[in-house]
């Protein structure tokens, strides 16, 4: 099916239907681009939006829908729950298929120049894309937010990566990044004790010694009366979903308890899939396009 | 990405490159249709043609190609090693997404009767489109080639399902018929003994009572030195892989031998593999749409 980008930039509206659907529409009419999903919280006052495309087709969506938003929505006038610095508050590239990160992330730099260059926005490079560590993670780029971001920006150590060292009158500033598809996935146990789902889950997640790219809580699902162990995948490529769900089935034979079952949540990119099939059944030599599906 | 069959037609032509250039150019021109595969052989005097396509539309190329090799192959002068009985000698559909093995029976019908109707050409259905049982196996159906079918097709038993109970005076006539996805699968050992090859493979295969869709041989790897359980999955819907490769890796422990890997040979239905990850990892309500690949 050739280069593909999946792109999920997030606007800071959630309320007006005309606004969304304007930004919205900047990208469905983009040739080669498909839109997946729009989603809009009111109370976070921000719209979250999911498209697939030619890189440089999903680029151009990204651009007009960021132009779009800076027209719309005025920074000074907006208020919500959820932590942002412009109208568009961040745009990451996510690789899905036939394309490497390193070309997310050199699509990620070019959208970046453009913003700054045409729309006159400071732009921040975060994630896979950052330029420093400090700007690696979007709480750090974000600190501040909107608001104490207009003052803080002129200290050289926030000026942004593309375009000038002070805030857009109404669109602010924009983070732009490349990451890898994140996966939410559920594995259900065979209790109804959640301290040994919270047990298993720090054994998985990073912060505990566990997988580096798997985050990773217990809860209970109160309905069924069942333990689950609620993970986020955030880089499938580095961390397989075949080793967290081995890992999980392991330590939770450990306390007399079963796996039953697993759940996607959303999305799963096919290669995700591939590589569980290509690891269980032990594959030599596996090819993405020997699936008759690739191949039209 | 909506209804889409397979379609492996089988012309009585694998010598002459301008006869075979203007059959597979007959596919490719319908639009709709993806051509995969045109694979010519010499000795076989035969060409297998592979494409894909929404089923109207694969059924319109079908027609398009049998009417072509009507047109430039004559069975009077016919010689080859393959068993045939016509210029278009077979033409399976195999249902590869969204669509039904009953659709695709159905689509195999219309054919037929359009071959018959605007072509003159007595077609026999066989397999999953047999109208009896002594017409499921297209050796049966083949039964005399298209010598010894000239004078039997006049006999009641040996009728045409659509068509003149005459054969076509240089196109003969044609199978169709449609079946599943055929999926070719090794298993290598960690054996030199090819005897345990041949005995694993007699316990998964059908005729030995074993698993109803699977054919199976042991076989010598002798670059590798390996041991090879070679298999012919005919209906992974019914005898799925992950199902075949667990029979394999138990019925090899019992001689102290593992498995080293497996292979899949050619192309695989996306469905083949998602089915294996959902079996490993105990997926709960998965949905193919859930494959981000899946909704572009």
């Amino acid at each position: 099916m050739g280069k593909l980008v999946e792109c999920v930039p997030n606007f800071s509206e959630g309320r007006r239907p005309e606004v969304i659907a304007a930004i919205a529409g900047e990208v469905e009419k983009v040739e080669g681009v498909t839109l997946l999903n729009v989603n809009s919280d009111a109370s976070h006052n921000r719209t979250v939006v999911t498209f697939v495309g030619e890189p440089q087709a999903a680029k151009l969506a990204a651009l007009n829908a960021c132009a779009k938003a800076a027209e719309l929505i005025n920074m000074e006038q907006h208020h919500g729950e959820h932590p942002r610095i412009g109208a568009t508050d961040v745009i990451p590239f996510i690789p899905v298929s036939e394309i490497t990160m390193e070309e997310c992330v050199q699509l990620a730099n070019e959208l970046g120049q453009e913003i700054a260059g045409k729309l006159n926005i400071p732009v921040y490079m975060y994630e896979a894309a950052a330029k420093t560590p400090a700007r690696v993670k979007l709480p750090d780029v974000r600190k501040g937010e909107y608001e104490g971001l207009k003052t803080a920006i002129a200290a050289p150590e926030r000026h942004p990566d593309y375009g000038p060292a002070k805030m857009h009158p109404t669109a602010g500033a924009t983070v732009v990044g490349a990451r890898q598809f994140l996966i939410a996935y559920n594995i259900n146990l065979s209790t109804s004790d959640v301290n040994i789902a919270k047990k298993i889950a720090s054994t998985i997640r990073e912060a505990k010694g566990g997988f580096k790219y798997c985050r990773a809580m217990g809860v209970m699902i109160e309905d069924r009366n069942m333990a689950q162990v609620t993970i986020n995948m955030v880089d499938y490529t580095g961390t397989p979903l075949h080793r967290v769900f081995e890992t999980v089935k392991s330590e939770a034979a450990r306390y007399g308890v079963n796996v039953i079952g697993s759940e996607i949540v959303g999305m799963v990119p096919l290669q995700a899939l591939i590589d569980t099939a290509d690891f269980y059944l032990r594959f030599e030599g596996f090819d993405r396009k020997q699936v008759l599906e690739e191949n039209i």
